[in-house]
């Protein structure tokens, strides 16, 4: 089967976007564009695309398509199955470039437009055929968030409708088919209501955009990334359930933000219609079951932006130094305690335990911490010397589950020159030995990328270390280097 | 040094949570409320708090405070170093709540209120210590989300808002100071303004409960779980700014909308603080460094959905199985492609290279398409049969790094009765073989978590592999098993 063919009208960040998504997925795609910058642009959104989008699957994404730049609408939009209207947001310029793609493209292509604000019907008025033309509204950015607002107008064919559908999950999109067109669809008008509230807030000085930034991301932001409004209320509302949730708040949380809004009046009819929707929304789950959904995806969504460094992630790793800083020295006569943690519920494999992923994640950080003991530490490793793994065996020798307690010892058995064997036991808090795990070590430069002898900080650190540690037995069942 | 002790007035879901924060971090925790479901409500969200807390962190918590459920304020609230209000959201029972805290607490205790709406110089109307009062309004789930707005009224003492900002910090949450005290604060007002909007969208029949949920946590919800509103349209300025974006957008997306609200006029002066304020959130990250930060946070935030299989995270992984849904039998007369795929920018550690955690995440899948393979699918998992990995050996021969392609070919050494050892290697897409891994699986029952031979289907599905693989030259450098 050939490629199939996108057809971009417009290029900038949502064309671009666009282009990105369907490359990567396997299609040509043809762009128009007349700005003379449009190549360098949109060269910058692939390489954004290229660089993050792969990234989110666990299995490769098909060959890119072919990528051409067109000199006209017509070469761009002919023969194309696909063809993505995202020219400027005016009305006119809109109504010229249909009318132009319309006199080129095949009668059975999807026609769809990025337009924010306009209703599709508004872009169809006046168009030589009015069946092909939706919109298709993305989220920036447009090769990473699911989202595609699909809105037909009551002229658009319905088998085109349901082709578009298919067509965007199989480029793995998520799209949301709006069942009445509005101005600005759904999400924008959500955006909007929340942009008018900012400037309010900045322009009385109430806060400043980094403080309503974190007032965002910190708190309902991180709810909303996997849960909407509605579902969010309804675990709210608990056990007296979303009726009892609206009763309690009303058509505002507080009567007197009203003043400049005209807001529904909340009849029977009204709360009884929510309240239905809600059930069949969420009503397979119970309260409890909504509830820890909930917590499992807010704990993996921070634990996601802790290895960015970001946001919650950033809070929760300064949690995780506090914590930590009241450490003791380590005794070096004796096994070092190098992990005491709980065991994060998304660890859990099909099993229904701890996946080895996780066995090997805890000795790995046991080992950084033996390397920040003997001084390998963040500042050392910016230095430009560091230890690389070559060699890991780990025994599995009885079953962790999420919530557990677990520690790790860790033992030096060789730590000299450019060789670093270390030797860890994982236990649970109730003293069984749930895994060993045994690692090979070599100092290399980060310059080279080749092993050379460690600095003398680390040195001397690994002397200290051994002077106790080289007393300790030989752990049984050692399987790599010399022993 | 003593505990410290939380004081929570008002339980429900808002005092729990308090309640469980605190308690979590070692602190000792008294609780009044009058509700005779009190006990049983704080204990259902003291285990939620406990089933999820714990896992964001990586480390241990501190030993868990104790926790008293007392009969009067007064008892409660003595000697306390935080006390938090969470009574019922009208005036007069606040008024009469901080009447009987103040009458009985330390005056240098910090009074937190969680209201929602009201400002903290109504909540001091009439009060005996008005210095100790401000507001600490959190988001629910309280246990996990870490922001609270912090709002004092002009006559807070200023030196207990430092020990207040300081005291929420130590137990893992973000303090945000709110400048001005006004009705709801600073996310409220949103809330508020979107649940305006999507009353109507509901009632008007444009959308249904899930369809805003899904317009919500498929597209910006995303994006605000790791920047906020202003970040994250700086970002879409692009090269052209904070100003030019504004100038573009302007007060409103779209004027229709604002014909039933009060739009701040967008002065030069307005555009000027928006713009300045941006610059010093945003200014010392570039804007391609921007759009980078915000890619690999949206990857990291929807592979984590990915594993709580849920949301976007669903969506990727349908992606997941569509790309994979083409693949032609396995050819067992050769070893086996189980992996091929791109490495995802967060599995780069303080090396600058792929992580070793992530090369046994590899090894580890190869394992499990090879048993899915034989025919140990899920639904044969399902059924009660599986395999554990009881022992692995990793060598590390060449680095990889994020956004290299890569592949791992598996091998079946043995695969007959209980056991199964498996032989794959990671090689990079041009060529070079990366790391070795080697695992010995024992076949169990999932019930009695013990070793038992496996069921008919995958004793016949191995019988096939290894007619062809028990042809294949055994690798170099088995450790594990008989060989």
């Amino acid at each position: 089967m050939s490629a199939r063919i996108a057809a971009i009208v417009g290029g900038g960040v949502i064309g671009g976007g666009w282009a990105a998504r369907f490359l990567l997925n396997g299609w040509d795609v043809r762009i128009f564009d007349p700005d003379p910058q449009a190549e360098r642009k949109i060269g910058e959104v692939l390489a954004n695309a290229r660089r993050s989008l792969p990234g989110l699957y666990d299995v490769a994404l098909p060959a890119e398509g072919k990528l051409e730049f067109c000199a006209t609408i017509a070469e761009t939009v002919a023969g194309a199955d696909w063809i993505q209207e995202s020219v400027p947001e005016r009305l006119d310029i809109k109504h010229r470039a249909i009318r132009e793609i319309q006199a080129s493209a095949r009668a059975d292509a999807i026609l769809g437009s990025s337009t924010s604000g306009y209703k599709p019907s508004e872009l169809a008025e006046g168009a030589a055929n009015p069946a092909q033309i939706m919109v298709a509204h993305p989220f920036n950015p447009v090769y990473l968030l699911p989202v595609i607002e699909l809105v037909p107008h009551p002229g658009t064919d319905p088998v085109l409708v349901e082709r578009a559908q298919a067509l965007l999950r199989s480029v793995g999109l998520k799209p949301l088919r709006v069942r009445k067109e509005i101005d600005a669809h759904i999400a924008d008008r959500f955006l909007e209501a929340v942009w008018r509230e900012a400037l309010w807030l900045v322009k009385d000085d109430i806060a400043t955009t980094e403080e309503i930034d974190d007032a965002i991301r910190f708190g309902f932001g991180i709810r909303w990334a996997q849960m909407g409004l509605f579902e969010t209320y309804r675990v709210a509302g608990g056990e007296a359930g979303m009726a009892h949730f609206i009763a309690q708040f009303g058509p505002c949380l507080q009567w007197p933000w009203t003043k400049l809004t005209d807001v529904p009046e909340l009849t029977d009819e009204l709360v009884q219609k929510i309240s239905s929707q809600s059930d069949a929304q969420s009503g397979m789950h119970g309260i409890r079951d909504l509830e820890r959904i909930r917590d499992d995806n807010l704990v993996g969504i921070m634990r996601a932006l802790k290895r960015r460094d970001w946001g919650a992630g950033r809070t929760a790793l300064e949690h995780d130094a506090l914590l930590l800083s009241g450490r003791a020295a380590p005794d070096w006569s004796q096994p070092v305690l190098t992990i005491e943690r709980v065991i994060p519920r998304d660890w859990t494999d099909y099993n229904g335990h701890m996946n080895e992923t996780h066995y090997l994640e805890l000795f790995s950080r046991a080992s950084d911490r033996i390397m920040e003991l003997v001084g390998c530490d963040a500042a050392y490793i910016a230095s430009g010397g560091s230890y690389f793994t070559v060699e890991t065996h780990l025994r599995h020798l009885d079953e962790a589950h999420a919530g557990a307690k677990v520690r790790v010892t860790t033992q030096i058995v060789e730590g000299a020159g450019k060789r670093l064997h270390i030797y860890s036991r994982l236990f649970h808090d109730d003293g069984r030995l749930l895994a060993t795990g045994e690692q090979m070590l070599i100092h290399v430069s980060l310059e080279t990328r080749r092993a050379a002898p460690p600095g003398g900080v680390v040195a001397e650190g690994l002397a200290v270390a051994m002077a106790g540690q080289s007393a300790l037995d030989r752990p049984d069942g050692l399987r790599l280097g010399r022993s």
